[in-house]
């Protein structure tokens, strides 16, 4: 598996070089940004591991690993909503991931809109004990979750 | 600090509610996905502990946690680089964040391009041994990191 990685030998090479050299953290995980390659819109934040790594660049489509159900992920495998990777790009110190993905009509999140980033933080002053009301920037589900997960466990942990 | 963030009872709150309960990892930290706001590029990758999030809402320039450095970091604060918040979202089980971000002709990336994510990894079946070259999608440096950040240590760590 890491024979198709380089070892990071020095920060010139890992910030300017061509090679692959992922830093995978200490639970062996890469930080994984999934957004929409046409209009650009975020659409999810996930984690690899080097095999889900592996998969994804061998099958274009986007592999995760699962911190809650702790395997490898294939995105869309109950849902049908896969991710096809149109750019995988790796940020400059290489320990984060970024996914340009066509996911059609679709939906990314397991809630049921097209994007996990449906809510917006209001910005400004906070008052001593205000609790923060987010508004809802997406009003419309793509699908309804109990139809699609069935008996799925919901992966949101406390 | 805690106070204006609600506690996560439970998952349909924190999926489907207004309130704000975001879930730091065990260092204390959310990760943070930064986009341009016009462009919708991704930008760069970060995390953020409890401070840096409400000093992000209050000031509306982005703060984050540097890792490498252990303390606050406000984004430009040594380039002149400032990140202005346009909008901050947060995601389904509310352990990521989203801000999208006005950087004018500015850049994001300590190596000197205007995204961190400047670096492409080619797509498809992977031979034995092969070690993956990527393309740089970026070739033009908005500043000279050198003359910027003078004496000040390189965040990349190997």
């Amino acid at each position: 598996m890491q024979l198709m990685f380089k070892k990071r030998h020095s920060i010139k090479e890992v910030e300017e070089g061509k090679y692959l050299s992922p830093k995978f953290d200490k639970n062996g995980l890469i930080p994984v940004i999934t957004a929409d390659f046409k209009s650009g819109d975020i659409l999810m934040h996930g984690y690899m591991n080097g095999e889900a790594f592996k998969k994804t660049i061998e099958t274009k489509e986007a592999h995760y690993w699962s911190r809650s159900r702790k395997r490898i992920w294939h995105k869309g495998e109950i849902s049908g909503f896969v991710q096809k990777v149109i750019e995988m790009k790796i940020d400059d110190d290489q320990d984060s991931i970024c996914l340009l993905v066509d996911i059609g009509n679709g939906a990314s999140c397991h809630v049921g809109y097209r994007s996990c980033f449906y809510r917006s933080i209001p910005l400004g002053k906070i008052s001593d004990g205000e609790k923060l009301e987010m508004k809802f920037k997406d009003d419309k589900k793509i699908f309804d979750p109990k139809k699609i997960y069935k008996d799925e466990p919901n992966p949101t942990e406390l």
